[in-house]
């Protein structure tokens, strides 16, 4: 059976995730709730709640062990898979993500880019080429690409995922402004740079 | 009287705003909750329960003015208020947030790019010239920013944030993987990226 887990307990979890990596490369063994809270804002409530539902990680009064909860973690997440992207739209932030470093720890690998201009196919960005986007299937069949991440314009956007999900890959991380229709066994998550910059806002209009 | 209001509400008012703009453009002059929630792939009840939140905004069996929403919306976030942004680190992520288009639109602007690097120092990105982030103080001022955005790495963040907050910025909006201290009355929105990539590698371990 599924349980369903809501999607904020779903996105501290990557933070959970981090921090006890880096306690462990802290060589700490173990953790309290206290102390995980302390690390990232976040009340031990809160955090005793969250990893409650996935099951009884920690001891009472004695806390969590730190690479137990952080392989747990990892596995509930799917961290262990070794995804593999590739970024279709190799513009500003495609490039951006193609050397963004945070995502190797989390075991996500870049290992495709492709983009439809003539002018940039055939150049490197962090060491892999820019292929053509006309050769989708077999590039995403070649290099065993799990999950496609859309940066094209919006107005691209449903072609780039319909051909993406015709050629096999399993998940769409969309950062195109437009809601895109898939088929329910593929998971799909929208990226909106925006929505973190409207809370702030709305943040700053309350401090006012 | 402030009201607290959860942040999966503020996080979904962008995207409200977002539709309610689209249908201004389409000359729509009403919206039903059920017609906003088909465009968002949200449930219409918890549309409205969002928008009760704020006060009483639509008529029952009618639906929302689309113009009176958008802008009550708009205020709520703070949308209305052009802030102005800088942006600390113009490698590839503060580069691609130069050229993000859809930050205009909501009301943000970029004013201001600035870098301790000698070698990109007054080249320009989308039509700015990157400045000297030793002459932050000055900048800050000159140009009135509101919002610094952090896109150095964790090592420089802490650093860049309290010289961000004594030059006078009023938010930070952080992309940096690391906890920064700030002030009370300092928002901070932390911003990362990998949390979506693992919401995604989560929803296809279920999948599975």
């Amino acid at each position: 059976m599924k349980k369903t887990i809501s999607q904020a307990t779903i996105d501290r979890l990557p933070l959970y995730f981090r921090t006890l990596r880096l306690a462990e490369a802290e060589d700490l063994p173990i953790i309290s709730s206290d102390e995980l809270g302390r690390r990232l804002d976040i009340t031990p409530e809160q955090i005793r709640k969250d990893l409650a539902t996935f099951g009884q990680f920690g001891r009472k009064g004695i806390g969590y062990d730190v690479r137990e909860l952080k392989e747990r973690i990892g596995n509930i997440l799917g961290l262990h898979k070794n995804w593999r992207l590739a970024i279709i739209g190799v513009g500003h932030l495609g490039g951006a993500l193609a050397n963004y470093v945070n995502f190797a720890p989390l075991g996500f690998s870049v290992v495709a880019l492709l983009d439809i201009n003539e002018k940039i196919i055939g150049n490197e960005v962090n060491g892999i080429e820019i292929e053509d986007s006309r050769r989708m299937n077999e590039v995403i069949a070649a290099k065993e690409v799990d999950i496609g991440v859309i940066t094209v314009p919006a107005v691209e956007a449903q072609g780039v995922a319909d051909k993406l999900i015709a050629a096999g890959v399993k998940g769409i991380w969309n950062f195109a402004p437009i809601k895109l229709s898939v088929p329910p066994n593929i998971p799909l998550v929208n990226e909106d740079l925006s929505i973190g910059l409207s809370a702030l806002s709305y943040h700053m209009t309350q401090e006012d």
